[in-house]
């Protein structure tokens, strides 16, 4: 089933305890395109990009199959830009600049031949723009969501509005706590379920991810990884894997949906390794298989 | 197989959100104890308390079936009391008050009938005193110790000294990179088991436990509550049912450890459900084990 990914694409200056990557190609539909890339028959990308994404850029894209005829791309401007410092932790960090360039105007148009597609991923973008392209899809057949607290806080309302009509709702611990109200990951999971998605998985970075569905509660592990270099781009890995799982699956049950998740975790545990798409850009399925299943193993009991 | 349990006895005063509870039965080994008494057939108690431990304190260790015969009773003084306050989050608490009392001067005196035990769980304490019981046993099978920030920080060297003679070491995660002195857990891991526990158990709280062999690493999922009202003990809990299980097993095995992990880990989720022991000093077999196939439900792939 062809997934139609509608993010940013942006360059990433990385700093970390481990070393520093500048003019990473990064963003978040970029992270979850090449992580799904492995899965999926057919990815679509729709986003923007200004007179500084070079044709190296889309060929990275191109290499992994990627249907980059979605990416708008603005002359007169320069792609979106961020820039950021990792404590020694790894678990917090500093945003120390932020260029949204061509982001800023961004009006998400579906290219005609994108309007009938199964899976749609709405990364991490202003809900306003996430109900825009949801106007613009035929009956999709699963609709997935990516948030972040800037957008809960900034825009509530409309990503209330966005959340009636999604599926699948990604969103990290701290993002549920604020978006609930509640501290309590159990009762958060069901106030954000009432709102729409019947589907809800909370990310708890280093210690794996909580699957919520009607059927109950699923944990997943995160992989314990002994050098952790850049946490960028992790939760969209995640992401990638978990639907490009799904969309390989002639039906969707609880049991598919449990190892997506194991999926999205195996590609995010690669994502971290090296800085910024270089691990996941350039993976084979027998490692992820592998990885994959060493995430079984990490949870079987019957030895 | 018989278990020989060596910890603090104590009272407690807790405050959490959810209200307060004074005068609380409480201190490591009689949270170890109880918790193992559900599934072990022998266990001996090795400890000290005051002339305010009442006849009522003592029968609720005996209908546990518990061995009591190793608690000294210091008529001239009182029995060790501590007061904490626990935060919003449940996750971090403020020591109100310690009052060490009779526990200042306690000397472990193991009774003659105590020293062929089997396993010895040595509860947080001075790991000096762990040592001098450790010295008074004939050779156990299993040697179980657990212990704290404070031990880690004011006596390293003894703690070091005790390790050479553990087989099983159970901490949290803040203990672990403390000790190691890495904040990576699995290299942290990899540190500790070189002081000379083979097993290893860290404890991530909320977040479920890493279990640490020579056969690879596995991870158990915390239960997801909706409410938890008291963290007191949970850990000591834990520990008591992963002994607990383990002395009911006829041989050791890596799957064995691993299902004591999650036994461990669904006693500590009954602990927090209630103020102090009040949950686990009445729990039926029955509950317990329904429980327990809880966890494994929530990391089961196939549905």
């Amino acid at each position: 089933m062809p997934i139609l990914i509608v993010g940013s694409l942006a360059f990433d200056d990385i700093e970390t305890p481990f070393g520093r990557s500048d003019n990473t190609l990064g963003g978040s539909s970029t992270y979850i395109a090449l992580s799904a890339s492995y899965f999926a028959d057919k990815i679509q990308m729709v986003g923007v990009v200004g007179n500084d994404f070079e044709d190296g850029h889309f060929k990275l894209l191109h290499d992994r199959d990627i249907d980059t005829r979605g990416i708008q791309v603005v002359d007169s401007g320069k792609t979106f830009r961020w820039a950021g410092r990792y404590h020694y932790d790894m678990n917090t960090r500093d945003t120390l600049d932020t260029q949204l360039n061509v982001f800023a105007d961004f009006d998400p148009h579906i290219p005609h031949h994108y309007q009938d597609t199964g899976i749609v991923v709405l990364g991490n973008i202003d809900p306003e723009l996430q109900l825009k392209v949801l106007d613009q899809i035929n009956k999709p057949e699963m609709v997935i969501l990516d948030t972040m607290n800037f957008w809960i806080e900034g825009k509530p309302e409309a990503l209330k509005e966005t959340l009636k009509r999604v599926d699948v709702f990604i969103l990290n611990d701290s993002e549920a706590r604020l978006l609930s109200g509640d501290p309590n990951l159990v009762k958060s999971a069901r106030i954000i379920r009432q709102m729409g998605p019947k589907t809800l998985i909370i990310k708890k970075g280093e210690h794996g991810a909580l699957l919520f569905t009607d059927s109950g509660i699923f944990a997943a592990p995160a992989f314990p990884l002994e050098s952790i270099y850049d946490p960028t781009g992790a939760g969209d890995t995640f992401a990638g894997g978990f639907i490009g799982h799904l969309s390989r699956c002639p039906e969707i049950t609880e049991t598919e949906l449990r190892r997506a998740v194991l999926y999205g975790s195996a590609m995010a545990s690669f994502c971290v390794e090296k800085f910024g798409t270089e691990k996941i850009a350039a993976l084979d399925m027998l490692e992820i298989e592998d990885r994959y299943e060493s995430f079984l193993e990490l949870s079987r009991i019957e030895c």
